[in-house]
This record gives C-alpha cells, sequence and structure tokens, in this order.
C-alpha cells in the first residue's frame, strides 16, 4: 500500500531540511503523528516565535532580538577591532572566548566560485562600509579554516589593507588537545610554520 | 554572548526529535531561521495537516486518512491471513512484497521489560480479539528480528496457537545480495538452520 498523502508530503517537505536524509524524515514524520498535540504546539510555537523575534543587528547582522544586537550595545567593548565570521553560529563560537573583547561582523557566508557565491553575495560592501565609517584599528579574519574561508580571508584582506586598517587571520595549528597522530599532513605544516619559542 | 532565548528554545525542542542531537538541532534551528516565510508554511503545514487528516484504522491500526484503511477496505485481500507488525512503517515495508495478499495488524510496538512495556501497552488484546472475531486460518507474526520482536512474537505465538490459529514467524537468514563474509553469527546459524534442499 502507498502511505496516506499527507505523510508523504511531510516527509518530503522534512526531506529537505540539511542533513536530514529520506530515512531520517521518515523516523521524524511518524514520531510527530505520535506526538501529544501540547508538544507539537511547542514545537510549532518555538519555531514561529523564533522567526517572529529573531532579526538581524544591523551594525555586525548577529541575529538577535534587539537591535543593535547585546554586542553592539556593549558600552564595554573595545570598539576599535572587529572579528569578521562567516555565520551567526561563528560568531558565538568566538564570544565564548573571554580573552576577545571586541566587536564583531557577520559575512553571511562565504566566498565560493564553485556555487556562485561572489562578493555581492555576501556582506562584504557593509563590512567595507562600516571600516570607512568607524574607527576601527584591526580586523581580526576568522572564517573557516578550509578553502571557501581561506579564499574570502585573503579577498577580504586585499580590500582591508587598503583601508589602512590592519588585518590578522586566526592563527592555523593542532586544534588543542589534539593528537598528533591523526593530524593531518597540512594541518601539521600549518602548526610548523605558526611554531613558537618556548 | 548567550544566542537569543527564542532560538535557544527553539533548539531545546528541535533537540527532542528522536536522531537529532545537539549540533544537529543547532543548524536546524539556523536553517529555519534563514527559511523563506513560504518554505516556512509549507513546513509548518505539512505537518499540521498530516496530524489532521491521519488516523489510526479501527481495524488494523494502520495509519491512514480512511477508516478502515484502504488495506481493510480492499475486498480483494485474502481475509484469513493477518500479518502482525510493530510499527505503521514495518506494515508498508511488508505490504511492498507484492506475494503477500492478507491483511495486517499494527501492535504499535513490541514487548520490552527493561523500558517497562509490558503486554497492556501493545495492542494484544485487541489482536486476540480480532481473531476471535473474525474468521482467520494464519497469523503470521513479523516483528522485528531483534531481541524484543523476538520475545514479542514468542509470547504472541503461544497466545494465539490457543485460539487453534495457525502462526508463523518470517524466515531468518542471509539477506538477498548479503556477503557471507560479513554476516553475524547468530544471522548465519539461522541461515543453516534455514537452509533448503536445492
Amino acid at each position: 500500500m502507498n502511505r496516506p498523502q499527507s505523510i508523504e508530503r511531510m516527509i518530503d517537505v522534512i526531506k529537505k531540511l540539511p542533513g536530514v536524509g529520506p530515512k531520517m524524515a521518515e523516523r521524524l514524520s511518524y514520531h510527530i503523528l505520535k506526538m501529544t498535540d501540547n508538544e507539537i504546539n511547542r514545537l510549532v510555537d518555538s519555531i514561529l516565535k523564533a522567526r517572529q523575534t529573531v532579526k538581524s543587528c544591523s551594525v555586525c547582522y548577529n541575529l538577535s532580538e534587539r537591535d543593535p544586537c547585546p554586542i553592539c550595545a556593549d558600552s564595554a567593548k573595545e570598539r576599535s577591532i572587529i572579528c569578521v565570521v562567516e555565520t551567526p553560529q561563528d560568531l558565538i563560537a568566538v564570544s565564548r572566548v573571554k580573552d576577545y573583547k571586541g566587536l564583531y561582523f557577520v559575512l553571511g557566508g562565504a566566498l565560493s566560485p564553485l556555487d556562485a557565491v561572489g562578493p555581492d553575495d555576501i556582506r562584504i560592501d557593509k563590512l567595507i562600509k562600516r571600516l570607512k565609517s568607524d574607527n576601527i584599528s584591526e580586523v581580526i579574519i576568522a572564517t573557516d579554516a578550509d578553502s571557501k574561508g581561506e579564499m574570502t580571508a585573503i579577498y577580504l584582506a586585499e580590500l582591508i589593507k587598503k583601508l589602512d586598517v590592519k588585518v590578522t587571520r586566526l592563527g592555523y595549528g593542532l586544534p588543542v588537545g589534539g593528537d598528533i597522530e591523526y593530524a593531518d599532513e597540512v594541518t601539521i605544516s600549518r602548526a610548523i610554520a605558526g611554531r613558537k619559542e618556548m
């Protein structure tokens, strides 16, 4: 027999979510059918509520319920340093580091010619505009350590240097707690290049 | 910085879905925030619609938009044979087998003393009642091939035999296309026990 159409449809829609395969979509759908009305309301409401209340900060493009976001509004921050990240999730990760006291800028992705993502598709213009208007002394580029992030970092560095602003990039090396035996060659080579005197 | 509360809440709710870990819940949540209103409506509507229209068939407890379900209502079925499965998903799997022309019964789970699932927690009473009222000549037990499914099969077989109804269980053996090298011992032992003359 075929599955009821409405279940088929729910599976189809859920299958399109990132990281959810057909089997997982099926499992989630049947689970959803068994949830209580209360549980379903909680699920649906939490989604709709988040979408309603969460906006992009007009300064740094972080996701926040307020504009400007709590970081941009925090007068204790060092306002002359900006850390540039790809996504709001990356911002959260960097902001867990207590030593960093500066501000942020969320690009909204990385350059990726293969996926047809060019400079106009991420917020490079907006970053440059902010660097020109605010009094920024250093930009720390914290894009991902993959080829897209690297390409984006190089592209940004070129532009930013022209504005006479210092540009730095997160250091590469062994992850703390990492086992050399399992580190890839490129990481080890970067760790050697970035070695420090003891 | 902390994540906005409404995103935190959405992650918490999504994290409770089966097979979704904290990282996956985070990824899904941020994806949902980036979806268009149209996509969100499609997602939410498909869930609410499925929950609204899908019911349990009052005969076999299959999920269906009609009651009785299309299988129970199909006069071409052989009505004296019932295949007992744990879940509606299992029913779909068995129903793809064209040679089986009989009816079904969905238990709604398997016995599992460790999870405190006893005979009263799955539809054993309802199955027995149906066997008593309908004219059933054979019950094929198609519970999972794990310990819970096996235990449930044994328990059911005892009860059904008392009603003078033939009880069979799906055969064990190598999965078709399976490589003996990678089959586990128990499966090979069952395959030997179930060997057929050529």
